[in-house]
């Protein structure tokens, strides 16, 4: 049930959201947890959930307690699973342990859980529960896991580097390093993040992405992503430093049905035709695919025209925006985002939940484009 | 001499910085200074300059202590005046005081006074001198001042209002209300603050702007700013809110020469031909005949035209962008800023010292366009 929690429980959830979002980009298909056990006050053992295949946080932190466990109260960002997954279910353990209450953040996002819920379940076993305990912060700690959990679609986050005035290609044509490096770095952070990272063929190809993970940030256990590519017309050829990568990640070629890839790339790459000329029909139908690929979470790279079919096709879950502190003042650079018509501000999409940080002289602002209830 | 200073006077200093700062907007053509006398490490006195023709903070804090003054170290955040103004010079009222030493943030920026700086007065007079505590805060604090000092021309505070992706204006022309009460607000602050706010007469006309310090901001001393409008074919009428206001400010249109300006304004408003078809040449003319006009503090207010060119013309100090949460992502919505040619990211114009705040779910970026060192 939905109840007050002390200061001091607070702070321990606090604690275990933290704990459990060193794992970011780390578990996979599975759901970053942390969980804490309490004994008279004091906590006796804590268990992170380390990556997909690997045991519970719960099941690691009852593990570590042994019998010290009997009577404590378990702490955990997110319900306990009542299932037999890769693990036996926490909830068995938890009650064989001889746990006497349990408080959990949110509860189970897989829509089948929620047909019996975890808390039933615990309660059944003679175990109290108490729910909610920062469940916002919890929510959006798993956004990914939770959004694929009920879409079974890639949770959408779009970036966007330019300039204070919405600038992210000169006149010139120039787009590259206009943000600065600490920018970039998170950039690249999201992408080891991201079970794919999709870009469209125009600028692939005027940009010679790699789409790699660098800045040191591969190291301990991080992938690079997946690639997906937006080349209606079958553009792409193998002279790209894409295929210089020295393992090349799996690469999704979205195409026209009926178009043939250049054959440099040809057997390089996974072919995936959708028939929809309209490009904003496009997007459901490649969403749904990547989604049953197993893609949970999708890192739109760019470019202009990417962004815009994306953002008015109203798939882009999360926006974020990286500005150098340049005005380009140049009326034919390229804006990221456009759209014809006789459109007045109301006709604008909002943002919620913004938060904005300072990296250096850049600015990196962040904010949701559905509403955080219907997550 | 530049000289190390003590934890506990950098935080006096501090205090100053920000007593003085309290005077923003009311102190006419003359600086915000706050002073401190430091007996025995206790403060025994403090004084704030209220207002042009007041006497000087020096002046207030020497008058509350009295005798007590003897031997005291002062402490402020501009160097002691040496000459005769509206008060006797606070270098004798030191002296007469007894005041042992004299620690001051910044050197007077008048070019007179540097022939002849204050320290060397003071040193003459038997009095120690440090300087140089907290020098670039107090700098910042009076960059107005200062600046004005230095070139007798106004120093240019561009604001603008956008959306995230940098636009000013929706496809069908609307611009009011893009960004929120709190930016709009901050926006006020900024009039009560300058001495003149500027409008092009397209956005004079299409937002029909009163250009008055609402939102309650001009009780306590505070004046609306004088109204510089570029109307270079004499568009300007009477029928627009500016001259519905209750109390019309000081209008200065300026035109091509050998207009007439529309007979419902012309004995209401002040104007100025100036002779420059090109409207880059322009600004520097205006800014010159601002500064004789004794106006130190220009806020341009928009719109597209007059920022682009301001901007292209190199007399933009510093400028703040307000930012709301929404994507426009309109191809029609209008930009901020325009110039033509096939011009590159080099070509951008950087902002240094970016300083940024959120508003609610606004954003507020401002940083500086020259050099900070220049100032």
């Amino acid at each position: 049930m939905m109840t007050d929690f002390s200061l001091f429980e607070t702070r321990l959830m606090g604690r275990l959201l933290r704990l459990a979002a060193k794992r970011r980009g780390l578990t996979g298909s599975t759901p970053m947890v942390a969980c804490a056990l309490l004994q008279d006050g004091k906590v006796i053992a804590e268990g992170v959930h380390q990556k997909e295949g690997t045991p519970h946080a719960e099941a690691i932190a009852l593990a570590k307690a042994g019998d010290a466990a009997k009577g404590a109260t378990l702490y955990v960002n997110l319900a306990p699973c009542t299932h037999w997954g890769a693990n036996p279910p926490c909830a068995s353990l938890i009650q064989q342990a001889g746990i006497k209450e349990v408080v959990y953040a949110m509860s189970d996002p897989n829509p089948l859980v929620a047909k019996n819920p975890s808390e039933l379940q615990l309660l059944d076993m003679g175990i109290q529960v108490r729910t909610g305990l920062l469940e916002a912060d919890a929510k959006r700690l798993n956004e990914v896991f939770i959004h694929y959990q009920k879409f079974q679609r890639p949770f959408v986050h779009l970036k966007v580097a330019q300039s204070l005035d919405g600038k992210i290609a000169a006149a010139n044509g120039e787009s590259l390093y206009i943000t600065n490096t600490r920018s970039r770095r998170q950039v690249h952070r999201f992408r080891r993040e991201s079970d794919a990272v999709l870009i469209g063929i125009n600028s692939l190809i005027m940009d010679d992405a790699q789409l790699s993970v660098r800045f040191g940030l591969i190291r301990g256990g991080y992938r690079h992503p997946k690639v997906v590519i937006l080349d209606r017309r079958g553009r792409l050829h193998g002279g790209l430093r894409l295929f210089q990568r020295r393992v090349l990640p799996e690469v999704i070629v979205v195409t026209l049905p009926g178009v043939q890839l250049h054959e440099s790339v040809r057997n390089r790459v996974t072919q995936v035709t959708l028939a929809s000329e309209d490009v904003l029909e496009m997007w459901p139908l490649l969403l749904d695919y990547l989604g049953q690929e197993g893609i949970q979470s999708l890192l739109i790279e760019g470019g202009a025209e990417v962004y815009s079919s994306a953002l008015l096709a109203g798939i882009v879950d999360k926006v974020s925006i990286f500005m150098a502190p340049i005005l380009m003042a140049q009326s034919k650079a390229l804006s990221a985002f456009h759209r014809s018509g006789h459109l007045g501000v109301s006709e604008s999409r909002r943002l919620t939940e913004m938060t904005m940080k300072q990296l250096g002289s850049d600015l990196w602002v962040t904010g949701y484009l559905r509403d955080p209830a219907s997550i």
